[in-house]
């Protein structure tokens, strides 16, 4: 007698079904997506997942491989009898896209093939600082073309993005604002893109928003469709799926959970505010705490110093991770009511922190957050580590290939 | 050479594409959800809506027509020359459903037909105390009962659904809390579709969460694809529409918005936190800092009764409501540093403190929210009123018919 409430439903489908040719759009790009995310995968079984059938699967993967997208080949050794079901494998090391990443601390390229192989990889240190646009993008497409120069003809990039720290606006890629990156209406899509030359567009994201796709996509959270990333950098992001789907706002400004605010009149916050879950667990905060703050010392090393002294006993840096994990455990408390998700992930240096602060954090969840909320909840670390913002850079950059394959390869080999 | 960072784009669709039934099912449900929403339209606007030719258009309407879901008329005058287009209405005298709404003061019913005509509405007040479920059931179909008596031979009922002040599990309508309704771990759902005894299933959801559904759908958020909506009664529930999607979390359990902590160590909450927005804005919080909790008055009209004094000069009224704005203004801004929604509504009781807080909330918004997420935000105050939760309840159950309109049709008409 009793039905599902299904809240995750689009309240509002008034268009018309797709057409035919919208259909094998859209199977050519699960087909793909199959591949890109899951790997090498037999005809068979992508039948049996996809729920269609043989012809179906052997016409789709043909034009795929026809346009260079997948190739096929004899499993290496089957064990069973009878004839083996062709497997199909991305064509990782032609078609690949670049993704960036620009951190307060960092700036990192990647060049990452089809199925989600890193191929070639550059880092620099950044020294924190105003945005200087010029310089950051003159660095990134440098090393780009160095990447380019090392690839063998034949290879096509189908795309291009970037994970920023800041918030991001749809559909432009201008930064509205980066209090750790001193950055503030800068047009970085727009410049990426001429500076790099490629002729393609440059999609924009916030990195914790990249970080959550990630984790989802390749990480501790796949399959799992309500999912809280949260990324400690200098400050502290979020990216939020809700019911498979990344939350993005009005404006593309969703889950700046950072600036929720956990204590009223605490510590000050770059953004202007007071008690900013970013202002009371960020870096800063730690490391003040812990009586470190203006050392010398800054970034992932200067947290992990304070981690390592409270192991060895240091009742001040334990001090200050107690305090820290106490008002991190709160901001999850308080997102867990709010979304009842189904995992939280740490990533950044909040994977350190959390580590460390486990009890307070658990503590707080019993305290704060509703018991059926937190009952089925998972708490993890992030799977991907430092990678998390730029393999989401790059599933970002591959969107638009496994949401048309063919018009995408079509275009940027035309 | 910048496309969009789409965030709202389901992020893993690997299942193959819809077949000819699935289209055509589509399309009698989207056809049907523009008369239901949108009411009477001719076919030449549907046409022009749907993006579907003439043809497709007349066989649709013919199928839901001969279902006895809709009928077509001849408009009544048309201005223009020519043949008119005939103009598709929905069967709202035929065709209802049942919505019931639980709240902390009151029991409600109402007879719903397509197209969200209130055919018929009964309530009861019901007095705060431990949550009875056979005699809360026994009244609620009690009504529906008398209600049934009064129709014609030829209607059929075609859903029923439920709003509970509490928090419902996904799949089994089962109330696993509701602090202000005393309720825990409650089948209401499997109850009160035994008591009918009318061989539907019942669906049940939050009433916030339905709350947010009613504006979505009928209210002032029509088209507003990122909606945050604020229910006040004696506590404080939240419905959260993300990307065009009612945010449900992995349990059913999403948009408690109300135990999120805005005053750490601050007033106690039913919940067994302290500090919970609920806590600092709930009626209780408003009536005893006006000095009029346990006065003998509660709901409501008390809080109206506050209102007015702050109207008349009452300095204590006024500087409750200020206190109470505040606290709002703060969790109000932490939502929308999380979700960048396009608009905030409040509802139920916070709708008159809404109405005379305005400046608190405004103030702690400029203070607490993030610049670039609040420069396009719109707060507004409930369209619906006191009906958003029964309205949203009308449209969980319609939501079967709206999905496979000749398959529910066949199945209740047997």
């Amino acid at each position: 007698m009793i039905s599902d409430f299904q809240p995750s439903k689009e309240t509002q489908t008034m268009r018309a079904g797709p057409s035919q040719e919208d259909i094998r759009r859209h199977n050519l790009g699960a087909l793909l997506r199959h591949v890109h995310l899951g790997g090498p995968i037999s005809r068979a079984e992508l039948t049996s997942r996809m729920g269609l059938n043989r012809s179906t699967i052997m016409a789709l993967t043909s034009d795929l491989t026809a346009a260079g997208l997948v190739r096929e080949e004899l499993p290496r050794e089957t064990g069973r009898a009878g004839r083996p079901s062709l497997v199909v494998r991305p064509e990782s090391a032609r078609v690949y896209v670049f993704a960036f990443d620009v951190g307060p601390d960092r700036l990192a390229v990647a060049r990452v093939g089809l199925g989600g192989v890193i191929l070639d990889r550059r880092e620099a240190a950044r020294t924190r600082g105003p945005f200087e646009l010029e310089e950051i993008v003159g660095a990134l497409s440098g090393f780009a073309r160095q990447m380019r120069r090392r690839t063998r003809a034949d290879t096509v990039c189908v795309g291009v993005a970037a994970a920023v720290s800041g918030g991001v606006r749809k559909g432009d890629g201008v930064v509205r604002f980066g209090p750790n990156l001193l950055a503030e209406e800068v047009p970085f899509g727009e410049e990426l893109g001429r500076r790099l030359g490629l002729g393609l567009p440059v999609s924009v994201g916030n990195d914790a928003n990249l970080g959550a796709l990630a984790e989802h996509s390749r990480g501790v959270g796949v399959n799992v469709r309500d999912l809280i990333y949260l990324h400690g950098d200098v400050g502290i992001g979020g990216g939020i799926i809700a019911g498979g789907h990344l939350l993005g706002g009005h404006d593309g400004y969703g889950g700046e959970v950072g600036h929720m605010v956990v204590n009223p009149g605490g510590r000050a916050c770059g953004c202007g505010s007071h008690g900013c879950l970013e202002a009371e667990v960020g870096e800063r905060a730690l490391l003040e705490l812990a009586g470190r703050y203006g050392e010398g010392q800054q970034g992932r090393d200067a947290v992990r110093a304070v981690v390592e002294a409270a192991d060895r006993g240091d009742i001040v840096a334990q001090e200050a991770l107690a305090r820290v994990g106490d008002w991190l455990g709160l901001g999850v408390a308080n997102l867990v009511n709010v979304f009842n998700p189904e995992m939280v992930v740490f990533g950044g240096m909040l994977r350190e922190v959390y580590l460390s602060t486990a009890a307070q954090v658990r503590s707080r969840l019993a305290t704060n957050a509703m018991a059926p909320q937190r009952e089925r909840l998972r708490l993890r670390t992030s799977a991907l580590g430092d990678a998390a913002t730029l393999v989401g850079a790059a599933e970002l950059a591959f969107a638009h290939v496994l949401a048309d394959p063919l018009e995408v390869l079509a275009r940027v080999t035309g």
